[in-house]
């Protein structure tokens, strides 16, 4: 639209001097009640509220405010949320008497999952990609009413800050997109500090109300379950072979861009990897992704020139965003969103695991060996995409259950991005990647076909029995760029 | 919008495996030639084009690309050029010609702005603040097709850093809007880095194409006219008393915050701040704006906290945003948008400089005594609005033109907003400022009425012979929340 086109230059009101504005005032955007504030949002039924993980099991924030607004009596909610922790299962409530009516997310676990899992959401669930998150916000697909920021800093003005304050959790990446969306943004604090709070992740102009409240949460939860190398022998050698096979796809020289997830054999293979740098002489150029104390301190090494940091993995990784000029805040979009150009589409190698893997290469890790949410992609499927080479590192067998079938429960990665499967009995190749294939063979890496290490893994343990599920679909596996790539079912108690 | 509402998860369609979509590329951005990416772009008539000017009067991207642009024979363009300075003069042809029928900006000066008020744009000028300008991209009132975005680096994926490579201007503040809101976002660079490039400015997620050009301009031109300390006796003088009229009002105190100008007088205020706050070991809150060296020192003095900077001023503001975590990247609208909360709004101080001044407060900083355009508010009227007291620092009279007449040319902001000129004849409280004339009384600071300051001045050089211009309305003085305050005249050659 050319503005001047709509305005006649000559008939334009112009002010008279009696109208002239007066001086602005800063506007009074902070509120010390959650019931207050949420009663004053006025929210109406079926409305979309939106929140970040970058606490994870330390949240208190998403519990907090959606039982406030349970209290207004509004129904049928999408509630979309970055990620689901076991500490959230406090809303199971809020599922069963409607408040919330569907969710959309990229992990969910813990016993909200479970109660979904069994059919107690009315609605159903999305379970979309981090990249893909942000772009379905971005580009309008969803549109949230108001997106709640656990904020481990802001000033009254809502400069917040992810490094400042006792709960500080890092960078703010998932949230970036919400900020910008939503019709009305709250920053939910409760370190309140003083104006200007700097560095700030989002900006005071792109924030309507600062709650107050007592308690953001625990910042030691955020370190949750795997962000520790595995010591377990098996897991080690699936590292050890994991090294050989980067080193086999010629991609171990300067320049090396990198992203592991935070799985204990995962950060094994991080670890290895750091050896072989410092041993080859390697600098590479950036880690990307969640981040850990082993990627701050590769940067500080040397071993990359840059961390790109959607979210901080660990404590070490929260102090390094604080204090490095090299380690970078990355939004969701710009990690992986697949409307634009990502870091992903610029990475060399990622490590990911696997719950379950099929013959096909199609990955799940959504749902457990019991059909049962437990999981979901997070970056799993960004990477997988954008990366020169994706490689699932897994033992053939967890709790006797085994990794390879012949149908994942539900695919979260289509296999048509995964590269090349370590096993601790075996090296898979994609057949799609015969570039991989000649180099493997050039190395003499051992490769076997899926197919052959499914047959050896069933002569073990035999076929695992089939989940036992109803027919109803509850919710929808969403690829990165929108396109639904699996139904999730309802699993029988 | 619920997006669950819109899909039956029973019925939507799912990819078959054969469908699975292949491992994503990395988007193709780079263009070497100028021609073949305008050509590329398919600009219509009528088209809204933009461009930022943190390369100031060294800028050579608008030149290179408006020309191009005109070649293609497209006609009737709006172009949104943040601010036009001298070395612009060479797209008056394409204003003869049709090629650019309007122009929107917050500053212009040189020939172009000569043109345009001798009657060479065929269609208006639009006059906007920097918050306005922002805050009229951002809210959709202005709709730009095409942002064009001078680079001082960046990768081949878009990645934009003003402060790495040879033509290193420091912050882009201004041109965060359009690479947010424009349907095609192209980064012009003569400096092509490696991926990734960062610190960025604007991350790759927000760029459709990087063109690689021969020079984006001069780093010199940046430093243009007035960003040294005044000389002047009568300068220092005024300078002096707004010292003294600073103190008055109380606000001289820890937690100050403080913008100017960077105008000679201006500067020569903050010259003397500085002294008074190292006398009196008052620690500042924080001073934004356009950035100097004059304000990095005071950084690093400790007599500021933190900077918030939409634009580098001169070399020095471009080292120390490089350098210093303190020195802080702001945007237009997290700077002065109107219809968020902004910077602004937590200005205690601004020292601002006027062409004329009317016995209403008045200021006209946008044309000349002979009528002609030859700047603009930038963030003039932004600041007066926000701050808690703005003052006003000039000479009683500039080349024997006097500064006070009965109504200035043109507004540029309103005198509600403005509370005090300094002059060296005399300090003038505006009367709605009850508060400030008690608090001025108190402090033994001689007042003078405006109007009794006018006859004086009047008593000196006479009353100024009325400008001559034509009936024809060409442009409009827009106040930054987007209603007009005033017209803009086409003047007799």
């Amino acid at each position: 639209m050319n503005y001047l086109n709509n305005i006649d230059v000559r008939t334009v009101k112009v002010l008279e001097q009696s109208e002239f504005p007066s001086k602005s005032q800063p506007k009074n955007k902070l509120i010390e009640n959650a019931e207050e504030l949420i009663r004053g949002l006025g929210l109406k039924d079926n409305a979309v509220v939106s929140f970040h993980h970058h606490l994870r099991n330390g949240d208190k924030v998403l519990n907090t405010i959606m039982k406030e607004i349970q209290r207004t009596g509004v129904k049928g909610l999408t509630l979309v949320a970055s990620s689901l922790f076991p500490v959230h299962a406090e809303i199971i409530p809020l599922l069963q008497d409607g408040t919330i009516e569907n969710i959309v997310t990229s992990y969910i676990s813990g016993d909200l999952a479970k109660a979904i899992s069994y059919g107690e959401l009315k609605g159903n669930i999305i379970m979309q990609t981090h990249g893909g998150r942000a772009r379905s916000i971005l580009n309008g697909e969803i549109e949230i009413d108001v997106a709640f920021i656990a904020s481990p800093s802001a000033d009254k003005y809502g400069n917040i800050s992810g490094v400042n304050g006792p709960n500080s959790c890092g960078t703010l990446g998932y949230v970036i997109a919400d900020s910008i969306k939503a019709k009305t943004v709250v920053s939910v604090t409760d370190c309140l500090v003083d104006y200007p709070n700097y560095p700030a992740d989002i900006t005071e102009d792109y924030v309507d109300y600062v709650l107050l409240i007592d308690s953001i949460g625990r910042k030691e939860g955020i370190v949750s379950g795997t962000t520790k190398v595995t010591k377990d022998p098996i897991g080690l050698k699936i590292a050890k072979d994991t090294l050989k096979v980067m080193e086999a796809t010629g991609l171990l020289k300067d320049g090396l861009s990198y992203q592991s997830g935070a799985g204990g054999i995962s950060l094994a293979v991080t670890a290895f990897l750091r050896d072989y740098m410092i041993e080859n002489n390697i600098k590479g150029s950036f880690a990307s992704g969640g981040i850990t104390g082993y990627l701050t301190n590769m940067l500080e090494e040397g071993l990359f020139s840059s961390l790109f940091d959607v979210q901080c993995f660990d404590l070490e990784a929260i102090e390094s965003l604080k204090r490095n000029p090299n380690h970078i805040r990355m939004s969701a979009s710009q990690y992986g969103n697949s409307e634009v150009s990502a870091v992903v589409d610029n990475l060399d190698i990622v490590i990911l695991g696997a719950t379950e893997i099929d013959t096909n290469f199609n990955v799940n890790v959504t749902t457990g060996a019991d059909g049962v949410l437990m999981g979901g992609s997070g970056g799993h499927a960004d990477t997988a995409a954008g990366s020169k080479v994706s490689i699932i590192v897994s033992k053939l067998f967890s709790s006797r259950i085994p990794l390879i079938k012949d149908r994942v429960d539900v695919i979260t990665t289509p296999g048509t991005t995964v590269d090349v499967l370590v096993t601790e009995r075996g090296i898979c190749v994609n057949p799609l990647r015969t570039d991989l294939i000649e180099a493997f063979k050039k190395a003499k890496l051992d490769i076997i076909d899926i197919k052959d290490l499914k047959a050896y893994s069933e002569s073990i343990m035999g076929k695992p029995e089939p989940i036992e599920k109803t027919d109803r679909i509850i919710g929808l596996s969403q690829y990165r760029d929108g396109r639904i790539i699996d139904y999730i079912y309802q699993v029988k108690k």
